[in-house]
């Protein structure tokens, strides 16, 4: 299925030379969280929130959901979808939601725990198009798909995959879910995410993950293993298919992230305090709708607020409101209790410079804002519309970047360093000195696609830019991907399950 | 001397056409500073620093200079340039030191307050070599140095000239200054850096200055028009040259912003504490001795601290490294309580991805270190050997993205926008509200260069990266520029002045 290096020494020296990476490892955020607004202007957010919740209300477009929720107190329209919400029932039900989920990965070494100061960085997720620079931009495909879960399992800093890195449209969509969910399973060993399109897809992404994780029926919801994003439908709604999705979700102690797609000026108001109102509305109706369903089920707040280019309509990503909307939902999660997730985003049409400082602006203010969970962290462009190689190579080097940042330095005797200062002196240098040699290999970050050679070494090279450099290095890492090993009996279940899905005309409820 | 537009209505729609962007303001930064360290950390530091003037000191190139230090109970060698200093003496003479200080342009609009929470941003300084991406990579010249002034004037977030651009090496070494502290008085209406290579070059720009502000010997050092970057020679070295030209600026009341330029791994240890500790022990030698040679002049803080690549020995800026110094070279300079110096800094070799995501590690660094000063703000690039015209486009969208996410969003009524969800309803949007129509047109923050076209509509457009963009832009902004108007008498004055510095030979101390 995969491809393999020849193995043995040279086939590891090979995968080595083709990537120079950090560790695996959990990232933690010490540092004090950026706070946009004072206390005073979040309670009034949180006010506006719940003002909205009872005066306006959301659609709720499932009748099992609005059954329930009237029986929890809440006011439900006896020939409509709108249900308003108690701000107390609202909090009551909120309050059941546990303030950090383990992720649990088939390898065990890659299960995450979401919450807390920790942040973990996700592929990009959901493009309907792929691009490199020697191919082109074009519709998602199934072997585009599968090299992207490729380079998220051989990227240490991808921690996990947040939906298909870019759709296969190739697959027919009654059994796509089917052989993605089977990719992810077999080509990764990390934590990924199944679309809450309906329950039908939730239940074959939870048997296909059961059969992943070797474990029965009844150990399977003992674990979190699995996480889906609940988008709102945008202005005050709750779709049928999601909430159906998220139940089933829920039901079995999966996590659901409930992310309120609120564009400023277009799904919410123009103003960020408006928008991130609306957004706080959203996101305390869904987690309270689940926990009333599910209590103590896992959920985390999504925060996804940025603002349109009012002259086109186009979603604008990594704009200086996108990053205080970002920071802003960090305080507005905090108030809640629960993860945080946010996103590393940008709407340049290619991998250049405008597509890099947006994703910086936002990954600051995603990682200031203390985000437990980073989607999009790696190969978005296009404000989503397509998944570049390119882009996945520099943001895994940002995202490896940021977390090293988030590393204090050692300030300890050996390394405030006055025995070397001493030995060295005035006019001195520092190179050859045992201080140095001690710690030269290891002292710094080492890039993986950074060039930090003079100019006329560049040049000599043939003057490659970093997406070239990154493009070079992709099909490399591809190159010398070597998949996960996985139990055969699990592969020859998962794949019996597969097939008889298939046979049976993969998912009938919808579209 | 400069190019006018043809002016009147057309020429300025013309030019607004060129350049749609902020309008100058000064920046504040309302958000706590990121702390890296702890107190009894940054005190470690501050000890160490203390320990190495104590026990190590500082070769000071300088015979005057020991003289005043050793009359101020300093331990000088006798035969030899090795000062130790107490660290009481330190703190006193750093006492002396104005907190903040206000730079008046010969344009009172253009004045800069530095300290507070205020940050300024300044133009790339002292490249060697220039570059746009159809010229190519050359020397520094003339006619180079002289378009970085316009672009400098006409980009109103670029707030003051952190020295020259690019070295103009077309221009003979003992009157290059005359040429080019001429230009900026002419060219420009902005605050300016003049080199402290001697004191005859400060001398003269003092003079230039003088007359461009059109004010008498007497007045001139009433108010701080000028500043100086004082780079020791690290290790644990100030050189004598740098020393003459300070001392001049000292005793007219202009600003030293004292800059170790501490690499860690060749010119200061390859722990950062222990090259941190060498760089607060060098400032704070540098900021005593003007203090005592001038008590009360106007001094700042630079942090230049960043790490060399060790397998090449290349410097490397943006890296985790660089923007863990940059925040605790904020916390260092806040104990000493005088305005900090930090760089917005790459080590890319062209315009493109890693030029722009090390350009924002060192940008958010110095922003949340709480910078007052930012050195190389717009077209810095191959470490400082390169002043490129297309990066400073790309950095001045940088610094007003940054400039705007100073600005916390409006937290009340009409912001919160309850009214307005409530008229759009759950399943609507705010497109055409009237509160999205009273706001839209200045809601957001809008690109100078960033595309937020959909992928069709920039293919269509000729598929431009942002680099490609920036140089059409910057052309553009050529055109257009306006030379700010200076009295005519003042004009000549200057004229005269440099004519007859030019006749005498120029600097004829040093070369």
């Amino acid at each position: 299925m995969a491809r393999r290096s020849t193995g043995g020494r040279s086939g590891r020296q090979h995968q080595k030379s083709a990537l120079n990476q950090l560790k695996w490892r959990p990232v933690e955020n010490p540092y004090r969280p950026i706070e946009v607004l004072s206390d005073d202007q979040v309670e009034a957010i949180c006010d506006t929130a719940y003002r909205i919740l009872e005066e306006v209300g959301m659609d709720i477009l499932h009748d099992e959901a609005r059954a329930m929720l009237k029986a929890a107190g809440a006011d439900v329209e006896a020939d409509g979808a709108r249900v308003r919400f108690d701000r107390d029932l609202i909090r009551d039900a909120v309050s059941k939601a546990p303030s950090e989920v383990t992720l649990h990965a088939r390898n065990p070494e890659r299960s995450l725990t979401i919450g807390g100061n920790r942040i973990a960085f996700g592929s990009v997720a959901s493009a309907p198009n792929a691009s490199d620079i020697v191919g082109g931009r074009r519709s998602g495909n199934h072997q585009d798909y599968r090299d992207f879960l490729k380079l998220g399992q051989a990227l240490n800093i991808v921690h996990f995959f947040g939906g298909y890195p870019v759709e296969p449209v190739d697959l027919p969509p009654a059994t796509r879910h089917l052989d993605c969910i089977r990719d992810f399973a077999m080509f990764t060993d990390k934590v990924y995410h199944a679309y809450a399109l309906g329950r039908e897809r939730i239940v074959d992404a939870l048997e296909i993950t059961r059969l992943a994780h070797g474990c029965s029926a009844g150990e399977f919801a003992d674990r979190t293993r699995l996480f889906t994003i609940i988008n709102t439908s945008s202005p005050l709604r709750l779709d049928g298919v999601m909430i159906d999705g998220a139940f089933e979700m829920a039901r079995n102690n999966q996590l659901s992230v409930i992310t309120p797609f609120t564009l400023s000026g277009a799904m919410s108001p123009v103003t960020i305090a408006g928008a991130l109102a609306q957004q706080h509305a959203e996101a305390l109706a869904g987690i309270a709708l689940l926990q009333i369903h599910a209590p103590g089920a896992p959920v985390a707040y999504g925060g996804f607020t940025s603002n349109v280019d009012m002259k086109s309509g186009a979603p604008a990503f990594g704009t200086p409101e996108n990053a205080r909307a970002a920071l802003i939902g960090g305080q507005l999660a905090r108030k809640v209790g629960v993860p945080y997730r946010s996103s590393n985003v940008n709407a340049s049409n290619c991998v250049d410079a405008q597509a890099t400082y947006e994703s910086q602006m936002s990954l600051w203010a995603a990682t200031m804002g203390h985000a437990n969970v980073l989607m999009h962290g790696a190969g978005w462009i296009e404000g989503g519309l397509c998944a570049s190689f390119e882009k996945l190579i520099i943001d895994a080097e940002m995202l490896q970047a940021m977390a090293e940042f988030l590393c204090p330095p050692a300030v300890d005797e050996a390394s405030l360093g006055l025995d070397a200062i001493k030995d060295v002196g005035p006019g001195g240098h520092f190179f050859g000195t045992p201080h140095t040699l001690e710690r030269y290999e290891t002292a710094f970050y080492a890039p993986i696609v950074s060039d930090w050679n003079n100019f006329e070494n560049w040049r000599d090279a043939g003057s490659k830019d970093t997406t070239r450099r990154a493009h070079e290095l992709y099909r490399r890492i591809l190159e010398n991907y070597e998949a996960p090993g996985l139990d055969p009996a699990r592969v020859e279940a998962i794949d019996d399950f597969v097939a008889r899905r298939k046979a049976e005309g993969g998912v009938v409820e919808s579209g």
